[in-house]
C-alpha cells in the first residue's frame, strides 16, 4: 500500500480511509503497510506509527495487515514490530539492514538474533536493487529453520533466484513464497508460488486478485488475457519520466487522478509534474475506477 | 569517532569519556561523532540522542563537535540536527539518503529544502560504497551556492572525484573540502585539501594531528616518515578478517586492547573473535598507547 | 553448446561429434555455438573458426546453427560472421560490446552500422552479467525496425525484463524472445514467449524439447513436472564450488563423466578439481546417459 | 596513445608519424599504445598488428615501447605478445580478461600460465570501471613474484587501492607503481610512486613531464603550478558532453583541432559532433600548440 500523505510529515487521513475501502472492496487477502511502494525508509517513525494504528483500526481485522519493520537499525526494527503488534498487525516484514555491507553470515546471525526479539512472525523481503544487499537463497534456506520465519517476498524480478529459492525449500511447503513484482504474479502462481504482494492493487486492486484466482485454478486462457491487462497498466502508469522512481510517482499520480488520496511524495521525491501528470491522467480516466467517496 | 556501547542500545559511558579526553589529548581540531565508524545507522535514534548529549557536554566546547544526520527519512534528519544545536554541537554532517535511487537533480532538490530547515552549518558527506547515491561533482558545485552548506567530506577514495571537486570549486575557497580515508590525508593537504577525518584519530590522534601539520608546513620529509606509519597502522589494524567491515572491528577491537573502550558492534556486525583479536592484539602493545584512566 | 577442448587451444574433435549426435539425438530445434557456455570470448579466432566449420559439416543441415559473434571489436564480429556464412550457418548472435561503457544511443548506432554489413540474420543477446552493457526494452524496440535482427536471447534472469520486451514488442509477432535462462523456460513458453536456449541441453537434450513442447500444449501438469526435472538437475550440477563459474565447470564435468567430451575449461577457468567432480559424478551416473560412441 | 584511424580498420598512418614525433618531442620516457585510450578492445587483430610494428618502426628505439595485449582470450594475448617482441617493443601490459567474473585465485593462476609464455616484461593494468574484475592487492602481490612481472598502471583512481599496493609491496623497490590518471601523477610521484601513463600526453607531453620532474625534484611550488594546468586541461577537455566516454572523445577532438590527427573512433563510439567539438576547438586554440608537420 502506498501511504497517503498531505506533507511530508502528515498523512492524508481522508485519503486513507478511502484508498483501503477501495483496496478492500477489490478483494485482496491481506495489506502490506511500509514497504518500499509505501515509502517507509523516507518517513519519520512517528508517522510511521501513526499509520500502522490508523491502518490496524480501519481494517478492523477483516484481512491480516503486514507491516514493514527494515531498518538499519536493529532497535528501531524492534520498536516498530512492538507497535504492530499493539495495533493488532498480523505479521512483519523485513528486507536487509541497508547501510554497512554485511557479509552472509553476519545476516544469519542478524536474522538470529532478530527472530528471539519478534513478537510477530516474519516475512523476509528481497528488494536488492534498493537494499544491495541480498539474502542469498542458502542464507534463506538456513533461516526458514528459525522460529517466526515464515516465508519471503522477493522484488528482484530474478526469477532464477526465486526458481533457486523454491527449489531450495521444497521440503518447507509452509514456508510463503510471495512475489514482489505483479508482472509476475502469473508464472509464480502457475509454477509453486503462493501469491504476490502488487503495487497496482493501490488502484485496481480486482484485477490482481482474479489473476490469481485464474492461475490458482490453472485456467490458463484467463490468466494470458488478465496478465496482458496488468501489463498493459504496467506501461501506461510505470514507464513515465526518466527516474526509477518513475513505478511510485506514477502509481501516486493514478490514485490521485481517480480522487483516491493526494500525490504527494516525502524527499527525496518530488510528485510528477504537470507533463507527466497529464499523460497518467488520460491514461486512468479511460480504466474508469470509481471509488466510494 | 566510534561510539563505544555496552550492547547494542546502551553507551559504554566510561569508555566514553576515556575516548573523548584521549583524542582530545592528541591534539585534534574537531570530533565528528555518528559517522559510518560511528556506526550511526546501526543505532537507535534513543541512543543517538544520547551521544550527542553526552559528547556535547564531555567535550565543553574545547574542540568543535560535528553530528552526522544522515538518514533516509528527511524529518528524522530534521529531527537529529536540533538535538545537536540544543546540545551544542557546531555543525552537521550528511550523506545522501541511502535507500531510494534518486537522481542528481532530486538531490539538489532535496539537499534545497533540508538546508531551509536546518539550525547548524552542513557538511556534506560522499560515502558511496555505503549509500550507493554519490553526490556527483557537479551537484556539489551547485549546491555550494546554498546558505549554510560549508564543505564535504569524501569518503569514496576516488582521488579523480576529489580533485574534480577542487577543481569545480576553486573560487569557493571557504568550501572545505575534507578527507574521510586517513590514507590520503597527506596527499590532500599537500595539494590544496583542507583536512582530513580519520578514523584511526580514535587510537592514535596524535600522529594524524602531525601528519596534518607536517603537510600544512610543506615538510614532505616529515610527511612521508608520519604517512607510513600511517599506512603501518592501517595494513595491521583495518585488514584482519574477511569481510569489508574489517576497518570498523578491528579499529573497536584495538581500542578495546588499550584499555579505552569495549569492542561491542552493534548488529548488522559483532566484534572479533578470539582469532582476529590476537592479531590485533599483538600488534598493538607494541604501539605502547596508556589512555589516562 | 559447450566448446569440446583438449587443451586451451584444440578442440576435442571426437568429443565434439558425440556431443552433437547426443544434442541431435535429443531433438533440439537448432544449436548456438561460440555463446557464453561455449566460452567463446576465451578461444582464439583460428579456434573459433574452425569450430564453426566442424560444426556446420557435422550437422549437415538437419537443424539450423547459430553462430556467436560478440566481440569488442566490430570488425572482428564482421569477420566472423563471414566465417558463419560461409560455413553454412543459418543466424548469428552478439550481445553488445562489452568493453567500452556505450550509453544507449550509442548502441542502437552500433547496431545500425552493423546491420548494415552482415550476411546472416541476427537474434540479439541480453546477458549483463558478463557484459555490464544492458540492450535496455527501448533500444531493443527501435533495434527491431532494422532489417536482419529478428529476435533476442535474453539471459539475465530478470523476468520483469523479459516481460517488458513482450509488451513493447507486442506488434511484432515475428520477433522471437528466446529465453536463456533453462529454470525460465517453462513460464516464458507457458505467457507468450518463444523458446528457450538451454545449457542443459548439452546433457539431457530431451528434457528440455519435452518441456518445450508440454509448455506449448499448455499441458500444464506435464510442465509442472519436467520442470521440476530441470530444477534437480540445476541443483545438482551447477551449484557446486563456491564461484559465479560453478554452472560452466559442472556442465563440462558431467559431460566427461558420462563420456560425451572433455572437461577441459579455457583460461580464465580451469575444470573442477577431484572433491566438486566427485560430487557431480555421483550425481550423474543417476542420470543413465548412455551416449552413442 | 591514441590509435589515430581513418575508419573503423584503417590507421591515420601520417597522423600517427606526427603524433608519435610531437609527443616525443615533449620529452616523454616511454610510450605505451593499444590501452585504453588506444581503443584496443576496438580494433582487429590485423590493425593492432599493423600499429605495433609502425609505431615501433617510427620511434626506432628512442624510448621504450609498451604494447596491451589484454584479452578475454589468453591465446590472443600471447599472439600480441609475440608480435610485440618481433617488432622491437620493450614490455607489455595486460588488464583481467574482462567477459568472465573470474575470481581472484583463478586470475592468479591464470598470471601464472600466462607468465611462462610470455616473451616479454609485464605491467599489469587495474581497470575496474571497464574491466569489472579487480587485480586485488593481495593478488597483485601473489604476482609480483612470478618471474617477469615488473609492475602495475593502476587507473581506478582509488588511491586507497593504490596506498595499500605501495604498503604491500614495499619489500619490492624494484616493481614499478604507475599512475594511470594524470589528474593524480602528482601526489603519487610526491609519496612513493614511479611513474604516470598520461593521456594528456598526446596533446601536452612537456606538460607531464615537467609535472613529473617537479614532483622528483621536491619541487612543490612547481608542483602545485603544473598540477594547476593540468586540472584546467582536464577539465576544459575531458568533460565535453554527457557519456563515460567524453575523455577519449575530447582527446581525440583535440587532436584533431590542432592538425595532428583525425578524430575518427571507432565504434561503439563516434567522433564529437558540431557542437562538442566547437567547445573542444575554442579551448585548444588558446593552447597554443604547433605540431612539426
Amino acid at each position: 500500500m502506498v501511504t497517503p500523505l498531505l506533507d511530508r510529515d502528515n498523512l492524508d487521513v481522508a485519503g486513507l480511509e478511502r484508498l483501503i475501502e477501495h483496496i478492500l472492496a477489490g478483494g485482496v487477502h491481506g495489506l502490506f503497510i511500509l514497504g518500499t511502494t509505501g515509502e517507509a525508509p523516507s518517513l519519520s517513525y512517528r508517522l510511521r506509527n501513526e499509520l500502522i494504528q490508523r491502518v490496524c483500526a480501519l481494517v478492523k481485522g477483516r484481512i491480516p495487515v503486514l507491516v514493514g519493520i527494515t531498518d538499519t537499525s536493529f532497535v528501531e526494527s524492534i520498536n516498530i514490530s512492538h507497535k504492530a503488534e499493539d495495533a493488532g498487525a498480523q505479521a512483519i516484514v523485513l528486507a536487509p539492514p541497508y547501510y554497512f555491507p554485511a557479509g552472509q553470515s553476519e545476516l544469519l546471525e542478524y536474522l538470529d538474533h532478530l527472530t528471539r526479539e519478534l513478537p510477530l512472525p516474519l516475512f523476509l523481503y528481497n528488494m536488492p536493487s534498493y537494499t544491495k544487499l541480498v539474502f542469498e537463497p542458502e542464507t534463506i534456506r538456513a533461516a526458514a529453520e528459525y522460529p517466526g520465519i515464515v516465508g519471503i517476498k522477493d522484488s528482484s524480478g530474478n526469477m532464477v533466484y526465486f526458481r533457486r529459492l523454491q527449489s531450495l525449500l521444497k521440503d518447507h511447503p509452509d514456508f510463503s513464497l510471495l512475489m514482489g513484482r505483479e508482472e509476475l504474479l502469473a508464472e509464480v502462481i502457475l509454477l509453486g508460488g503462493h501469491g504476490g504482494i502488487c503495487g497496482g492493487a493501490n488502484l485496481i486492486p480486482e484485477l490482481y486478485v482474479e489473476l490469481y484466482n485464474a492461475a490458482c485454478s490453472k485456467d490458463l486462457q484467463k490468466v494470458e488475457e488478465l496478465h496482458k491487462k496488468v501489463m498493459e497498466f504496467n506501461a501506461a502508469v510505470y514507464h513515465v519520466g526518466r527516474y526509477e522512481s518513475s513505478l511510485l510517482k506514477g502509481l501516486k499520480c493514478a490514485l490521485s487522478c481517480v480522487g483516491i488520496c493526494s500525490d504527494f511524495l516525502a524527499e527525496p521525491f518530488h510528485r510528477f509534474r504537470r507533463a507527466e501528470h497529464e499523460v497518467i491522467e488520460l491514461y486512468v480516466k479511460e480504466l474508469g475506477i470509481n471509488p466510494k467517496k
